[in-house]
């Protein structure tokens, strides 16, 4: 079932589900007839749990708590999709959502979608009446990518194409675009027939290398402007009850999201 | 017209315009008959750009450049609304939105609405079929946030109460809360009541002291688990050709972020 | 060899080395007789090292690259000594050096020694005419401290003493002190009167916890005024010719810096 | 008086002193007849001060307290000296130090010297038999330099000189480096010859471009190893009894910090 799709409280044959035991012991599971959930703290029968309700709490087959939790977008995230290629974290996703305005009924295009994690958050918030239109090399990503999509059934919100975007963009009209890419430089032209007018794109770049090149190429271009970069820090607190601190290792860098608009270029200017 | 909701192109009498000089001199303004927009870049007469398309390029009375562009939420947010209390920034609202799974179509509980900031990213991301039900108890924000609602087209989708949460709240059945008051741990009852069966909430505290209350009074209600806590830095970087480097004054706290999910208390289980 | 301490260039029996092949790969040793490095990238027989000088270049078995090199202060900190306890890390240590003034021909007092990882850049700092008074209870850690303060030639610098500061403190008349212990409000009274008047103590705190009640036991105690805290974060870049970035992984916490000055408590003041 | 040089506790004409009366209200002043501090919370006669110890608390005319402390390192850094260029920041500092492995008796050499910040940071920790030899190509800078050392009586451990490094750099045997200037790839060969061999360099950089530019050209010249870059961020935090949190504003970024270390080049290496 859809993140935030089904409404239904009761768990059923087919349905998602997290079992909770503590921050290390979660897992996100379909229920199917036969199915052993197991841990070292214990063995849980789904068929058992066919019947109760998310938020329900059970006991394993060693009397510990376990509850059953409706999966959300972050669980699919963080526990169901399959990664083969870097993804885009949940602290920078927020962050461009935001900054690209994101929003039920918008036309979003992704270059670059790898194994799929942005376009499963890009869908989230396009549906029910937007769509996401992504763009992708690589066949194997691809494959996987339309996996997770089923997964958390969001693919008739998706059109993925084996395409690449530097050659053309089929669509024009875009509300918005996230390109993620190693060489974002060289799709601008198609990007910007395909953006409609003054609808912002965000690139997602791992080195300042890539910073300091794409800069300058937006430059030259002249199609682009209110050309911002960011970065984005997350940090977790460890919690218990008498010593709240920040965690010791961190991810200290995933990459910088470079923000721009389109703009009509002089020679397509009207005005 | 809302953020993403106004798909025409043309800027007519009535319609909302960031006018773009460069980073520091961008403006927010809706387009009314004999209105002057001015800088010390030169003015623009608002009736002379009736008729034009978000996107184009002219000239103020200096003979610089000025765009013309489209308001985005976020441009809403960072030029539009007013701010009275202090708000959630998009680098923390970001995260939430994605820890919540907010969703068109959800129904979302805020206690501690404030002027009206946060709700306003809510309702663009349930719209167009879900609903937020925000409390707060200070007439004056109310007022505000109800203003900053209607200058986003977004009213439709919330309602306000000028109500004291902790005293009780009438909705059942949200899917998620955002809780911004100094003392959350007074709504844990009234607020696990509220919440759907395994539906999270996003408590905003900008002290440590309130992490260490809330965390110690969490424990002891039982009702919530999977506790998490996280804190979010932003860094801009300024980019001009041959320099391109973090800012060097940047926020360096807003608030924590803790997210915890509603069970049922052993009081109220049925398993 | 100290480190600094040793002006000959020439690598002698008894020298201590670095051998960097790469970051990953560089070892702190002490010349000895028929001793090998051995990694793999190759071997070299350390007597062939005798003779060669600080800065020299040799291959190794597998004809890789090797240099030699002086251990320099990081280089102890980083790849000589013993670490039992958790240590404060050198983005913290060089923040207290100044945060303290620590000079030349200063008395420091160390509470909570540990392994002496501080212990060794306080007297690498106040050396060669000042002093480093350290306190430990644990016996097994103290011998480790003393092993790790033999081995950079430091121990003339600096009197480790099995005693719980709790109980009271020999010294007085203080330059600057360091206390690194678990329950630092329960040192404050032999600290205050350990310390010369107006100078300034640090504190290391791993959590906020302690800092929410370390603050509270100064402000009833009245003798320190000027209390500071601070965090530190160092981010490190992976450099590689086409890939300047930040790492991936770095360290998010140590611990939280308080900073504090004695002065006259109303009981003792003469003004 | 120099930080940590006098040890005289008693406050005489010409002693310098801070007053401290809360952290915002806090002023390092010389001690001389007639003069008088004033501020919002009353005003101080020095004169009434000669006699007092360091660490006695006063009250002001507005019967307000106020206390005398010993100047600190620090205190010189945050208000005694005079600043025209942009310095290095003391968390830059600290970790300068430690990676510098700066101790008494070495010699230092500082190429970019602006107002002399990190000059008296030097100076403290290579006194009393150490030296720092300081490049600087614009006078004005140099005078304020100079005038800065007087302040903190630190002028016997430093030699300054109205000189383009870039040309040529008089001394040999160097045992660390600290480079400042925004072209610091044209220094690299006068650098090399005046670092004793394995001995450490940093240089701080400000912007991304820096470091492509510099990596890139010590790269070329091959007389540079076990190169690495940091970044350090400082956060504060704001003490009061019911509320410790981190600063709203803070610094987000001074500059990065290159370390590298000298070895011989093929050209020069007798291995």
């Amino acid at each position: 079932m859809t993140p935030g799709l089904s409404r239904n409280d009761m768990i059923e044959y087919g349905s998602d589900i997290v079992i909770y035991i503590d921050r290390r012991r979660r897992r996100l599971l379909r229920i199917a007839g036969g199915k052993i959930f197991s841990s070292d703290r214990g063995t849980l029968k789904l068929d058992d749990i066919v019947g109760l309700h998310y938020g329900d709490r059970v006991r394993t087959s060693l009397n510990i708590n376990a509850w059953l939790l409706r999966p959300l977008l972050i669980d699919y995230l963080e526990l169901g999709i399959k990664r083969v290629t870097q993804i885009i974290y949940p602290k920078d996703l927020g962050l461009i959502l935001i900054l690209l305005g994101v929003a039920p009924g918008l036309k979003v295009l992704e270059i670059g979608v790898g194994t799929g994690n942005t376009t499963i958050v890009l869908a989230n918030f396009v549906k029910p009446n937007g769509h996401v239109y992504g763009y992708e090399l690589r066949k194997e990503f691809l494959m996987i990518a339309q996996h997770n999509l089923e997964m958390t059934n969001l693919q008739q919100y998706v059109t993925l194409k084996l395409r690449d975007a530097r050659e053309g963009i089929d669509e024009s009209g875009i509300d918005a675009a996230v390109v993620d890419i190693p060489d974002p430089w060289n799709v601008l032209d198609p990007l910007h027939t395909a953006l409609k007018h003054s609808a912002p794109v965000v690139f997602f770049l791992p080195t300042m290398n890539q910073i300091i090149r794409l800069f300058d190429a937006l430059n030259k271009h002249r199609g682009f402007i209110d050309i911002r970069c960011y970065e984005t820090l997350l940090r977790e607190m460890e919690l218990s009850p008498e010593s709240i601190r920040p965690s010791t290792i961190m991810v200290g860098h995933t990459g910088y999201i470079l923000y721009a608009r389109k703009v009509f270029k002089d020679s397509d200017t009207k005005a």
